[in-house]
């Protein structure tokens, strides 16, 4: 154990004197220092999250430290940016979650630097804390292709703040036509953006035109928001590229039966406040949402060693760095292409499979045991278009419209983390299906 | 009516020529200016929402402008800051609560200017408003006595972005304390400093005493959060001075069985990050949260007139400015000696009768009836002190405990606005009293 040596390296710990490490190993970080092996997860998405649940009760000390006090069911967040669900329904306390788990302690922190020579990491607020196992599931943002001053204009949606700033963008567009065309007979023309034509971009174009047709409707005197423009513009020739041709096809009737604009060769050449260039034409938006790209956490780079060009961390067969087998990197940050070849992709349910299956190795090594090389499971794909659509794949079969749309539900509502969430999301989408309300339609935040 | 004139006058709008004075009175602000008086109500509070309900398929034409889209059920914001409720289930969009109210136009802006000659009102975006009548009901924030530099440290809790700041603060000082008590062996003091001891003063007290006994204290692992210090400081001699001198005693009692510290005759000398100032003695505090003190909103200060020292406007019997009977100023931004000669308290209910009261008073107006002064009628007043524990005053009747705890949460059940939040709150509150759980646990924003 060496968290005296690293407390000694960190200037704002000030100097132990040679004398004292006997004694300081009493007061080294774990506190409750058993002698056994000290695992360090960093991140609580769902890598870490199941990495720390799969160890809990185990022969081992978990430490599990990240920015958030909460885990956020990712796969529903875009629900949270178009009012569907309010923000504590898709995300529950990291310590919560852990309750039960004695080993497991979870600490609000923000990794600033690993030693991988001394196996330490060095934390934000400039404490060292060691590891005998490192796993590292800090997770992606969208990428901008090089071109980040477009985040200001067409915001992503990765955590519950960029969720909540969303909504309030899209709320927002409405109130502001509202106000136009009744205060000034202007122009109200009301026009979104989406842009990326994946799973996400698809959800949300479908929702932001649900939110127009249907749920804000009946609410606005002046304005007509059914005549809301809503784009998605896709740099393909099809959206939903992971999917089979038919079934691309599929969700772009789906979408344009919802009066979305599916404009596929589309690449987006620039953007700014209010404005988007596609094909060389100037395109007025009110709203641009950002859902394509992907840029791994920058935890990657500080190892070391080479990233590919999404920042992932190109991993071993078992999710280790190479020569550093108590170094796992997993979830969105990493790459790898599996015993079956297959390319694991930045989907929830892979980095929950490569979470528990990290921890079933440490454990194996724990248990003298020979690790297994990992091997992604395809549970099939899902992608929701509004109420009532979606399409699915299951290894060859395929689903469209409201069986997919079924289907989607249960699997999101088992995936749930917490009891609780499961319930609250289940009774929320039961009530905004019969009444078309919708509950989380507030503006937060202070400019008007 | 002069919208041309307002607009000509407004610099934003540019110069309209005299000779297109006629035709511009069709595109002036109302749009379906229908010959019917103009309404124009300033915040969608307790006074100004109950007035626009009030005039709801009413012969004039009623114009709501408020900050926020959502009207934010008050009384109940500090259980979103002590992680109780959820901000969508004590907000309602004010479009929604008046989707009905088809002469009801809502509009997300802000008052920066009363012209009361020439009866408009000007806009934070430039524009400017004719009114016929003008309800201004923008309410109040708590005042700290000339020491504005103390918000910064101790926060009070008007609005949701207040409520949530200080769920963040609260939370966060466990996050901390345990941090600090893993890594550092250090300091695991929590201390918690609530400044006021009115109704919101202690109901804040006893609901940090209840999270740190009972809702967070099996998460933490290395702090034990039942050790936590809440201390309440009051500057008179008992707590909660409207009550009579027995409901207080038990008040404080049932705050006691917390193991809240009830500090009366204790005013704050002064205070900073991390500490209070109190009978000349420093004492450290994680958090401090303000509850104290009235301080009217800006806009009464528009008026021309001389405001009392919480800003307040002196009203006419009838709520309305001397020599101004088209303007009435009501909740909060008013102050006066009703016809009983009972100064009307800053409570919900009164805003609520006030803004029933103007209404039906404009409605008299265009009947040719005759004003009548207003008399606020005392329904009672409830306390809560944590789970289980309240204080209550119905005219000579006096509770306290469990009996009125189960009264003020169905008084509180019943005035929520919309149907759909009493569902949602209401099985909120048996679900965390039966399970001890509560769902509003996230830390949100950016800082760790």
């Amino acid at each position: 154990m060496n968290e005296t040596k690293a407390r000694a390296e960190d200037p704002k710990q000030g100097k132990i004197e040679p004398g004292s490490q006997d004694t300081s190993l009493k007061a080294a970080p774990t506190r409750r220092a058993s002698g056994r092996k000290k695992v360090v997860i960093v991140g609580g998405g769902f890598g870490g999250l199941y990495a720390a649940k799969s160890l809990a009760g185990k022969e081992v000390d978990v430490i599990l430290i990240d920015k958030k006090n909460h885990h956020t069911f990712q796969p529903l967040l875009y629900q949270v940016a178009t009012t569907v669900l309010s923000p504590g329904q898709i995300a529950s306390p990291l310590r919560t979650v852990l309750t039960h788990a004695d080993n497991v302690e979870v600490l609000l922190d923000e990794l600033v630097g690993i030693d991988l020579e001394q196996r330490h990491v060095c934390l934000a607020k400039g404490d060292v804390i060691s590891y005998d196992y490192l796993v590292l599931a800090a997770g992606a943002r969208h990428s901008y292709f090089g071109h980040d001053e477009w985040e200001e204009f067409a915001p992503g949606i990765k955590t519950l703040e960029d969720a909540i700033h969303v909504r309030r963008q899209i709320l927002l567009a409405f109130e502001r036509a509202e106000r136009e065309a009744f205060l000034k007979e202007g122009d109200d023309n009301l026009s979104f953006a989406v842009v990326g034509g994946g799973p996400t971009g698809v959800e949300i174009a479908g929702a932001i035109a649900d939110i127009a047709n249907r749920v804000v409707a009946p609410d606005f005197k002046t304005i007509d928001t059914r005549k809301t423009r809503v784009m998605l513009f896709e740099a393909a020739p099809r959206i939903l590229g992971m999917f089979p041709e038919d079934l691309s096809q599929k969700a772009k009737v789906q979408l344009e039966q919802l009066k979305v604009e599916v404009l596929t060769d589309s690449p987006v050449e620039t953007l700014e406040a209010g404005r988007i260039k596609v094909k060389g034409e100037w395109i007025p938006v009110r709203v641009i949402v950002w859902a394509t790209g992907v840029s791994a956490s920058p935890i990657g780079k500080m190892l070391g060693i080479e990233v590919d060009k999404a920042g992932r961390v190109p991993v071993q067969p078992d999710l280790t760095l190479k020569d550093r087998s108590e170094v796992f990197v997993i979830g969105d940050m990493s790459s790898l292409k599996d015993t079956a070849g297959v390319q694991v992709p930045g989907l929830a349910a892979a980095a929950i499979q490569e979470g528990a299956y990290t921890a079933k190795n440490i454990l194996a090594d724990l248990a003298g045991e020979a690790r297994r090389p990992f091997t992604y499971k395809d549970k099939g794909t899902l992608a929701t278009i509004g109420r009532n659509r979606a399409v699915a794949l299951f290894g060859k079969v395929e689903l469209s419209g409201f069986a997919a749309w079924l289907l989607w539900a249960l699997v999101h509502i088992y995936l749930l983390i917490g009891f609780r969430n499961r319930l609250t999301v289940m009774r929320e989408w039961i009530w905004s299906y019969i009444t078309g309300e919708r509950s989380a339609r507030l503006i937060t935040g202070n400019d008007v």
